[in-house]
Parts: C-alpha cells; structure tokens; sequence
C-alpha cells in the first residue's frame, strides 16, 4: 500500500509593513496553507497575496483563524462565549475565503491558530463552537485538528477531519505531549525529525520519551518557515518522505485515499 | 404600468456593548439591508444577529463596507490605494457572506458605507476598485451607488447596479446636492420627503430648489432609523409609497421588472 | 466625629460615535470619576470631553484601564502576563494623565475595569503589575480597589488605597458576595441600597443575607449611571448620606480625614 | 566656534511578535530617539524595553505620535480635524511619557511620524493641533520639525524648535526636495551622504541638484536603521562628524549652545 500525506504550514503571518517567515521558499515545499485571516495576524493584501500564490501554484487555501489579539499574536488565552468563537470563526473564514473565490481556487480546509488551537482541543465548547461554523458554512470544509476535542466535534457533525502529526515534539508513553516547560519538550535535530515524521506517516507510530512506539494518526505535517534552519528543515522532510515512497499529496487526496483504503480493507 | 421600489437602510451599526439604531423597528419597513462588517461599525455577533433578523423576515442582505476606521465610523476620508480599497471590500464582503450562507440566505449587495461611499462616487479608481473586488467574488451580486463613478464601474464590469434614491436632500438645478454646510440642505418635514420619495419613484423626477423637476432614478429608497422621529418617517415612506400603488418589492424583482419594461419598450 | 465619603462613578465610555451612560447628569452627583483609557472604551475625544468637565466642575480624574479588548468592552478575562498587564497600565495611566495635565487638573488614582478589575483583586501577579506601574509613575496616585490583591500590594508599596464601597449586592456572613449567577445577587431597591451606603460609610458594616453586621471599609462609593433609575437612584444615595451628616468630599481629602484620626485615637 | 548636533533615529517600531530595524545597534550613534507610540507601531511591551534603553545609555526620548494607522504604518493620509490630531497627539505624548517617567528619564521631545510629520509642515490647521497639544501638556518639550509649518506654530506658542537636517535627499535651487517620484531624489552614496551631513553642519549650507550651496539649518541628524546598510551609515555620518570636530550632543544642549552663540553674536 502506498502512504500519502499533506504538507502543511502557516503562511501570511505578516501584518501591514512587518512581515513574518519565509512563505515564497516554503511555498515551494507545501501542499496546503494555513492562511492568517487578520485576527493575530494577516491583513487584506497580505492574504490576497498569499492566496494567490498558493492558487498560482496549486498549494490548497485554508483559514487560520485566531482570537482577537493582534498585539499578542493569538498566542494569549481568551475566556470567550462559545457563540464568540463561533462568530469570530465565521468571519475570518469568510474573509478568507472571498479571497480564495477572487484567486479562482476553493476554500479547502481550516485550522485554528495558537492558544485557539490548543484550547479546541481540550474544550468541547469551543471545539463544537469552531466546528459549528464550519458546519454552517461549507460542510466540504476539512478540519484541520490534533486528536481530540476539535476532531470528535467536526466527526460529530458529519464533517471530514485532517489529523495533524507533530513529529518535533517528545511525546510521554500516555500519548501527551511533554510541555514545553521541560527539558527536551521539542527536538531540533533534524535527522531526528525527518526520521520520526517518515516513521509516523509509513507506519503510524511514533518513538516515545520512554522507548515505546507509541500509534499516533498523520494525515497532514506541520511544517514550520519562521525559525532559522526552518526551510532546509522543511525540505529535507519533504525529500525523506518521497525517498521513502511517501506520495505528497493534497489532503483532500489523502483523505480519500484512506477513505478506500478502509473501504477495500472492510 | 406598475412602479416597483425597494426600501433599504444601513442595519447593524452597534459595535460590543454599544448599540446603534432601533434595527428591530426599522426591519419591518424594508427590503433590504446594507450591514456593517466590522470596519466602521459591526462586529461577529451583531453580524451574526442581524443577518439572522433579516433571514427570518426576508430582508435582502448586503454588506456596507468601509474604510477601516472604527474610531471615526468610516467618516474620514484616508488617502488608500486602489489595491487596498479593493482588498479590504473583498475583505468585509466575505466575513458578511459567511453570515449570509450560514443563515441560509444569500448575498445580494454591496453598498459602500460613509466616505468611501461618497469617494466612489467621484474617483474612478476606488469605483473601479470596488466594482473589481464584487466582479471577482460573484457577478451577481447587485450593487448599490448613486449616479456616479461607482455605478458607471459596475455597469462597465457587468454588474447589476441598483440607483439609490434620496428624498431627504436639496437638490440644485444641475444636479447636484446642496452641500450639507448649506442651510437647507437636508429636508425635516416628513410630508414633504413622503411626498419627493413617491414623484421621484413614480415620476421618476424631484423638485430641485429652483424649481425644475429634476429626473432621478431610483431603485431603492435609503431609509434612516438613528435619529429622532426616523422610524416613523421610514413607515410614512413606505404607507404613502403603497397608497400610490408602488410596489414595495426586493431589489432583484425591482430590477428585473425594469430590464422586462425596457425590453418590453424596445 | 464626622463621616467622610467619596462619590465615584465610571464616565466616559463611549467610542467613536457611541455613547454610553449620561456623564452630564452624574456630573453633578460625583466628587470622583474613572475614566476609559481607550482599551475598553474611551477614545481622545471623549476622554479630552470628560477631563474637561470634570476639572470645570472638581470632579477627581482616574484612569480606569482595563484589557485591551474593545469589542469585549473589558469584560473578558485574558490571560496576560504580570509584564503585559504592567505596561498595559502605564500606557493608559499616562495616556489620561496628558489630558489631566492639559486642562490644568492632576491625575488623582486609578481603578482597573470589568475584568481587570475582578481579577487584580484575587490574583497577587496581576494585583503587583498594576500597583507596580502606579509606583513607578506617581506615588501620591490613589489606587481604588475592594479589599484584596490589588488593595494589599498597592499598601506594600507605600500606595494610599481608597476602598471601594459597593451597597447594591448580596453580601454572604462570609464576606464575599453573592455571585451574580445567584438570585438576589444584586439589589434593585433605590432605598435599601440608599440605607446601606449611609450604614456602610457611618457604622462601617453592611447587612448579609444571614442577617448579620459585616464590618466593610468604604472611602468612596461606587455609582452607575448606564442603566434606567440610575442616575436618579445616585441622587438618592448622595442626598440621604448629606442628611445622614455625610461629608462627601474628594478622595484626597477622605483619606487625609481617617488619616488623621487614626493618628488622632492612637 | 564649535559645532554641535543631535543625532536622532526613530526607534520601538515593532509590534507584538513583529520587530522593524536593529534598534540595538543605532543606540549607540544616536543622541535622541523618536519612540513609536502605538498607533502607526509599538505596543506597551516594545516602548517600555525602548524606553529603558534609552534610560540607560543616556538617549533622549520623545514621542513619534502617528496617525491612528497600524496597518498602514501611519504613511497614509487621513482627513482628520485638527481637534482630532491635538487630542491623538495627546494621548499618545502622554502614553510615552508614562514610560519615560516609570525608567526616571523625562520626555524631551516630540516628531510626528509618517504621513502626519509630511503634512504638518504644510497644514496650518494641524501644526496648530500638535503644537498646541504639546504647550498644553509640557512646554519644555522640544518640537521636532522640518523648517515649515509645524516649526512656526511651535515657536508662535514659545516652543522651542529643533530642525531635522535631512542630508540623503536631493534639493532643489528654491529650497525644496526634489520628490521621491523623481530619479536622484535619494542619495544612496554613503560617503556623499556623510560629507553633506558634515557641510550642513558645520557650514549650514547643502549643495542643490543645480549646484548652489542653499543654506539650511540642522540642529538634529536623522538616522536610519531599518535598511541594509542603514548602521553602517549611520556610523559614518557620526565618524565623519567627529572627524571634522563636531560635538555630538544632546538635543537640549545643541539649542542651548546656540541660544548662547545669538546672545553672544547680539
């Protein structure tokens, strides 16, 4: 059987005359964007930039949308109403998305960014809030999610979820993640990466902290262009996961591809 | 022949725990409404309110967009590109459309709200920049300008244009308004405007301070609900326009009965 | 001895175009005024506007900061650090001081808003931020607070404290109040609460809901003017406390007065 | 006699998680420093860490007050009243000086940033506005100003005025520069750009585009750090100033030696 995975990351994260990252190098290695939508990140003609370049290109457009919290990036907690994220959804995918119809390319997936990512993912109100919008909007909308509550609540809802594997992360052997607090929480080495994001995506595992291997779902990769050494890290994944026989492909194909494969394996 | 109207006004124009309007009173009078998205007033929730009034009660939604300037309500004027005009009406036009698809209803307009809206009017690059922000996201949206730049812009792309009428203004012999620093230049009396609105829908002219009667057009008569005695003067409109037998109809129909009267003319 | 007391209510909090709550009238019932900063609400129009009367009449000035969340209208909690929460204080403590400065009255003391306001009172980190900006800007500045965090932290860096007196609530044999989720939380008759400020600034207690006499502090009471009876209920509550024998004085001048007779008794 | 100079650069023009120019590196050639204030760029965070800085190598702060423009970087025009930009002149003036006062370092001066410092050197009506905002809140301040507008009403309130020598830019025989939009506008010759400095400086004359020697006058150098090079320029500038004996000083100190030199010289 052939393994097939997305390549995911954030792009157009700038804001007016500031810019953030390198999006036009890793646009090169990317089958979908994460695209700010001017909540933490983002504004009109960075987006339609980027949208453009992505439909130029044929990289899939999706919203990353935030809290309300340009100064603090999305990076801050907020104590939202869950009908607040719902309508805080709706609007900056639907910003995004005139921008994905204008470029002549679909709105094709959402991502929620920064503490709004980690917060749906261990609260249902939030999670069903966020997955509500998407419901009421475009129910062919992929849901960009680590496991938990974001994905049960868009499953929830009948709508497809794209599961996002982390392979620069040390996971305990319960499946957490080990916080960024402690020692060793993220690796930098990037052989270590790449071999761990091939393993996760050709056999569905990855290495504990305590040596076990631990079955983890990867349908997409996050893939980062802000940090120095992000975009040669970014490749030498991309290179080792086709060296590996991985196809790189849309998540839509992805998604598909599973879906048969579950369907021939019944 | 039959004289059809439709009756608009600018709904939504609340921001957090700041309110603006009677809304509620004002919806029973129209057909349609321009609702604000976020720039110059509006926000998620009170998008997401309003845009769910008007879906219940069949009022035609548009997006009222602006200038981005929340702290002076979109009335001064900023010195933009027509790439960031372009890009934020694409902007606002989507996060309203979003609302629009999740209540079930379309988008059917555009009305450019404050300085902007009276900037398109006279300079042909916001004109066209607005008119190519609507042209790229859906051809059919409809959009609202007076005679002017804007609705030369729209008609020159294809687009439907709807002439907004204005009752409540001097007008001089060429055509133009009595500036607002004139004395005289906005009419109080509520007969008086009753009165202008029904010639100028079923004669198709208005009393100019010299005397002339002016020909206008109007599509879509642009009611008020923020000031003293608007709602009453809204429902005189609409009482006086109904007992000279005009037909108090959503824009579309307003504008298909007229492209059926010039074809059936021809 | 004579009972001193310091009237205090929350202006300007309009933006933009939006108005809230009717200033004028409780103008002339205050000896005291927190004024939005721009954060929550307050724009340098309206907080020019409110300096200006204020210092016509010798009404107190404040800063009343808060988050930085307008469309929450402060409201929400946010989780910022100690740093973010300090800063956040200088900015619109100094912001509101140049207005002070420019119509010839000093700033006087400063009272978190909504959230802000809640939480510096149980939070030691957020309570040492605010009362740490404050130290580091003017020492002689009053900071207004309820007994808690922010009261304690103020004192420990030699800050004079004005206790907030609050009669429209529930209190517990506890001392806490009756959460506003509760029924009863919050008092509505104009006399009873009336009858408890005069207990409250004169027999320094206040009745529970267990029918107990709970010793409360009280150098200033808080008075509202954004709801209907408001400004009528604040008539009410200053003219039963000048029959009672009351003093209602500046803040200053309150504190100098129980200065002095704590001095007095020793 | 000696020669004296400031040497300014704007500086804090981040915001949140963007950073704009190498501020580090300039502090050590500057003498003054234009600090953003939050409406064109900076945040809390970013004007207390520039204003220690400052604080602690001894750099003179002032505010670089902007139009209300974060996305647009304050370089677009607003059609703003002049009561408008005294009172967004104010709050901003005020919120650095916060800072300024809390690191034990007092505000100097004043230089509007962007668009707005373009135009209050041609606009009576907002040269007003600033200078009046700033004879309200602090008449010690210094205005900086390119000889025009903003200089005369500065000095018709009994401010004193410090003029922004500008030695990378073209002029004209009659005085003006040459526009951006012409070819030659700017100097890129970092040793020319030096050698004019040092003439305007110690001569008071700036060789025109038609080879006259116009006499201009500079009592501060406007640095650059945000383009490549930029400190390497800078660094010249101030060697080359050095070199041909210059004394490099403090705002403050530069107008009182030439207070001095009329007095003497009367």
């Amino acid at each position: 059987m052939t393994h097939a995975v997305d390549l995911v990351a954030d792009l157009g994260e700038g804001f007016g005359a500031y810019t953030m990252g390198d999006d036009e190098a890793l646009l090169d290695v990317l089958t979908s964007a994460n695209i700010a939508c001017g909540f933490h990140a983002g504004d009109p003609r960075i987006m339609d930039a980027t949208v453009r370049r992505c439909a130029e290109i044929g990289v899939a457009v999706g919203a990353h949308h935030s809290f309300p919290d340009l100064v603090g990036f999305g990076r801050r907690a907020m104590d939202l109403t869950p009908d607040e994220v719902r309508t805080d959804t709706l609007y900056q995918m639907g910003a995004l998305h005139a921008f994905a119809t204008a470029h002549g390319t679909g709105l094709r997936h959402i991502a929620p960014h920064g503490r709004l990512g980690n917060l749906v993912a261990t609260r249902p109100d939030y999670a069903e809030a966020v997955a509500g919008a998407v419901a009421s909007f475009d129910r062919s909308l992929i849901v960009l999610a680590q496991d938990g509550e974001l994905a049960d609540a868009a499953r929830a809802l009948g709508l497809r979820v794209g599961i996002v594997g982390i392979a620069d992360r040390a996971y305990r052997d319960d499946g957490t993640l080990v916080p960024r607090s402690e020692p060793g929480a993220v690796l930098h080495d990037a052989g270590e990466i790449a071999e761990r994001t091939v393993r996760m995506v050709t056999e569905g595992v990855i290495r504990t902290v305590g040596g076990r291997d631990l079955p983890v779902a990867c349908d997409t990769v996050l893939l980062h262009g802000d940090t120095p050494g992000a975009i040669a890290l970014a490749r030498r994944i991309r290179g080792e996961l086709l060296t590996a026989g991985v196809r790189i492909a849309p998540l839509t194909e992805v998604l598909d591809l599973k879906a048969d494969a579950t369907v021939g394996s019944a």
